[in-house]
C-alpha cells in the first residue's frame, strides 16, 4: 500500500459532507480498490459550527477555499462548493496552479470556463474530473470518455435535470398545473435557489454542453446550446401527447451534422414506450449513439448526498489508481472549435391546434401545411368545445423553418383560433 | 504524440474483425483520443485466405496464437478465439509470461481461470482487461470497477443473454411454445454452436460470476452459480404472468449476504413496467447497486462485431492512456474466497396450479401455504377448463424452502392436478 492520497474538500454541502462520510465509512473499501487510502486532509466551507451529520475534527479547517487550494499538504483539491464565478473558480485555478489535481462537481463553472480551465490542468500536468457535474451517481461521463472511446459518436441525449423530469411527471400524473406543481416542487425543496436554473434548462443545458464537448471532440460551448424551458409545457399538450402515445421530456440532444454541431435542451415529445418516455420523477436518463456500440442507455439518480458523492468518490479513486484522463478525453488545445449548427435537423413534430366549426376548415390547415412541404403522419380531430375543435397533427419529418413557415401562415386561413402549439418529436 | 501501442489480435471472427475495421477507418479519432496510434502489428486465425471484408496485408501473420502472444514487437494480446480451456488460454498465459497485457472477450477462459489469470497478471506486472466479455457494447466493466467503486455493492443483476431474451420476448408476442422459438432462433444463427451455452444460462452465468468478483471482492466462483435455464418456460406462464403484471425473464441476480454470497440466472418475474421488465429482444441490461449510488441501470446491445469491437477498444484505449486497473478492481490476492450462500434471500414467488372443481378446494391449498409459513398477496382463479381450473397466486416473501415444503404437501390435498409451477419474483 503506497503513500495516501491527500485531499482537500472545498464545500460542505450534501456533496461535500457525503464524500467525507463516505470516506469515513468505508475507508478501507475504498483503499483497497484505489490501492491506498483517500485521506481527507482539510475542508473549508462557510461555516464552520454548523452540524453536518460527519465530524470534522480529524480535518484542517481553512475559512477560505482558496488557501485551502495552495495548501501544499493535499494532491487533490475537490471543489463542490457551486457557483460559476467567484470563489470556486478562482480555487479552481489555485489548485492548479498549485499543482494540484482537481475533482469538481460544478457544471456550471465547467459550461463556462472548461476550455480556459482543461488548457490550465494540462499546462500544469495536472487532471481535472468532473463526473459528478453530470447526471449524479451515472458515470456517464467515465463511460462517454473511456467506455465509448472507440466510438465516432453520433449523438447524446439526455434527461439530466430531476426536477424538470418531477415536475412534467407530476403534472401528468396529478392532471395539474404547471404553475401549481412548480409552487410544489419549491415547497419540497426540489428547486435550486435560483429556480431558473432548472425550469429553463440552463442546468441541464451546462451538463448538455459537456458531453458534446467529449462526445465530438469540440471546445464546450455552452452559449450556443438552444434553450428551452418547461414554463410553457401545459396540462394540455401532456394529456393530448399521450392520447397520440408519446410523453414530453425536458429533453438535451446534441449531434454533429453537416451543417455543424447542433446542441438543443427544450421540451420534445418522445415515444411513451422508450426508454426516455418510461422514464418517471426525479430519475435521470442518459443515451449514448456511436457508430459500432450503437445505442446505449443510462439510468440512474441525477442528484442527492449519496450518488453525487459516489461519483466525486470514482474520480478521487481514479487520481489514486494513477488514471489520468485529459478532461475532455483529449488534450484541450486538440479540440476543434465547434461551428454552431442553423437550425435543427428535420424530426417530425406535434402540432395541436384549435379548428373553428365551419365547413373545409381542416383541409385549408392541411393545404397551408402541404404549401409548406409538410406531409401529416397522423392527425385526430376531438369534438367540438364552444365553436372550435382541438386537432392533433403528427407530421413527417420536417425542418423547424418550413413549420414556421406555417404557423406563420395558419392564421390567414381564418379557421385556426389561437395559436397553434409546435413541438419536436425526437427519435429515440 | 508518443509511440503506438502495437497490439497483436488472435482470433478474426466478428469481434477481431471487428476491431481491425475500426482501427482503420478510425485510427486518428482513436490516436487523438487515447494520446497515441494504435496499431495491429500481427494477428492470427485458423484460416488465413478467408475473406473477412476487411485487408490483412498491414500486419504480420502468425498462424499459432500462442506464438502471436509472444511476438517481442507487441505491447497487448487481444485474445478474441474463444473456448475457455486450449489455445485461448495457453495464448493467453503465454502473453503475460512475454511481459504484454492482455485484453480478452473471452467470459468462458475468465470464468473458470479468471482468478489464476488475474494472478499471472499481477505477478507479471501487466494488466488482463475483459470489457467485451460481458453485456458487450455496454461499458459495464467499466462503470462497476471504476464508475461505482466509491460504492459498497449491495446487488447486481442482469438481462445478459440476449438469444435468451430473444427467445422469451418472441414466445410472448408471437405465442410459439419454446422449441418453436429455439429452432427459429438456430436457423437465425442466434445461438452458440453448443446452444446450451444459451439457452441453459451457462453463458450469462459466466459473466453473472465476473461481475460479483467485482462488486463484492471475492474470487470468481461460476461453479456456484446457480443455474436454470429457459427450457422448461412455457407459453402459458408467460401469459398468466403478464396478466398478473409481471414479464419473465433469465435474470441473473449476485448479492451479498450475512449467509455468504448469493449468485442466481434462473428464470424470475420482473414487473413488466420496471426497466428490466420492458426489456424486448436482443438487448443486455445490468443493473448496479450501490450503498451510495442506489441503482444504475445500464442498457445497449450485448452482441454483434460493432459493440464487441467497442468493447475491446475501449480497454486498447485505456492501456495506451496508461489506466491500469486490476482485473477484478483490486488486487487478485487480496480477493476473498467467497463462501456461498444456501438457498436465496426470501422473495415473493409465483404460483400456478390447476385446481379440481370440488368445494373447499382453494381453502385446502390456502391452508396449506399457510402451514409453511407462505402468506398470499394476490390470488386469480380463472373458469374451469375440463374440470379444474388455472389458479394464479401471488406470495408475499417467503424462501424457497418453505415453499418447497408446501409443494411437497400440496398433491396431498387432493384437490391440485399435476405439478404445480412456482417462479422466483425478483424486487428490482
Amino acid at each position: 500500500m503506497t503513500a495516501p492520497l491527500r485531499i482537500g474538500i472545498a464545500g460542505l454541502g450534501t456533496v461535500g459532507a457525503g464524500v467525507l462520510r463516505i470516506l469515513q465509512a468505508q475507508g478501507d473499501l475504498i483503499a483497497a480498490r484505489a490501492g491506498r487510502p483517500i485521506e481527507a486532509v482539510a475542508v473549508s466551507a462557510r461555516d464552520r459550527a454548523k452540524d453536518r451529520g460527519v465530524p470534522l475534527d480529524a480535518h484542517a479547517w481553512e475559512a477560505d477555499p482558496v488557501a485551502l487550494a495552495r495548501r501544499p499538504d493535499i494532491d487533490v483539491f475537490v471543489e463542490v462548493m457551486g457557483g460559476h464565478e467567484g470563489a470556486a473558480k478562482a480555487a479552481t485555478e489555485a489548485a492548479l496552479a498549485a499543482g494540484h489535481d482537481v475533482v469538481t462537481a460544478n457544471k456550471a463553472m465547467l459550461a463556462h470556463h472548461g476550455q480556459a480551465l482543461a488548457l490550465a490542468a494540462e499546462e500544469a500536468g495536472r487532471v481535472l474530473r468532473f463526473e459528478a457535474a453530470v447526471a449524479g451517481g451515472i458515470p456517464v461521463i467515465k463511460a462517454l470518455t473511456e467506455g465509448l472511446a472507440g466510438n465516432r459518436m453520433t449523438r447524446v441525449m439526455g434527461v439530466m435535470n430531476g426536477t424538470c423530469n418531477y415536475i412534467l411527471t407530476r403534472m401528468e400524473e396529478a392532471g395539474l398545473p404547471y404553475a401549481e406543481v412548480f409552487e410544489e416542487a419549491r415547497q419540497l425543496g426540489y428547486l435550486e435557489a435560483d429556480p431558473r436554473l432548472d425550469v429553463d434548462g440552463i442546468d441541464a443545458g451546462h451538463k448538455l454542453s459537456l458531453l458534446a464537448a467529449i462526445a465530438f471532440g469540440t471546445q464546450v460551448a455552452f452559449d450556443h446550446v438552444e434553450l428551452e424551458g418547461i414554463g410553457s409545457v401545459t396540462i394540455e399538450d401532456i394529456r393530448r401527447a399521450a392520447d397520440m402515445g408519446f410523453k414530453i421530456k425536458l429533453l438535451g440532444v446534441a449531434q454533429m451534422t453537416g451543417r455543424g454541431l447542433e446542441q438543443r435542451m427544450r421540451p420534445c415529445l418522445v415515444p411513451a414506450t422508450s426508454p426516455l418516455g418510461q422514464l418517471q420523477g426525479g430519475t435521470n436518463m442518459v443515451v449514448l449513439e456511436g457508430d459500432s456500440v450503437g445505442q446505449v442507455v443510462l439510468r440512474g439518480a441525477g442528484a442527492g448526498a449519496g450518488p453525487t458523492a459516489s461519483a466525486v468518490l470514482s474520480d478521487l479513486i481514479d487520481i489514486a489508481r494513477g488514471n489520468r484522463v485529459p478532461t475532455f478525453g483529449q488534450p484541450a488545445a486538440t479540440l476543434a472549435r465547434a461551428r454552431p449548427a442553423k437550425g435543427a435537423v428535420p424530426a417530425p413534430h406535434y402540432l395541436r391546434l384549435r379548428l373553428v366549426d365551419k365547413p373545409g376548415a381542416l383541409a385549408k390547415v392541411a393545404r397551408v401545411l402541404g404549401d409548406s412541404g409538410i406531409s401529416i403522419d397522423r392527425m385526430r380531430q376531438y369534438g367540438h368545445e364552444e365553436g372550435s375543435a382541438p386537432v392533433l397533427i403528427v407530421t413527417h419529418k420536417t425542418t423547424r423553418a418550413a413549420l414556421d413557415e406555417a404557423l406563420a401562415a395558419l392564421p390567414e386561413t381564418g379557421v385556426v383560433e389561437g395559436a397553434p402549439v409546435a413541438i419536436r418529436i425526437e427519435a429515440v
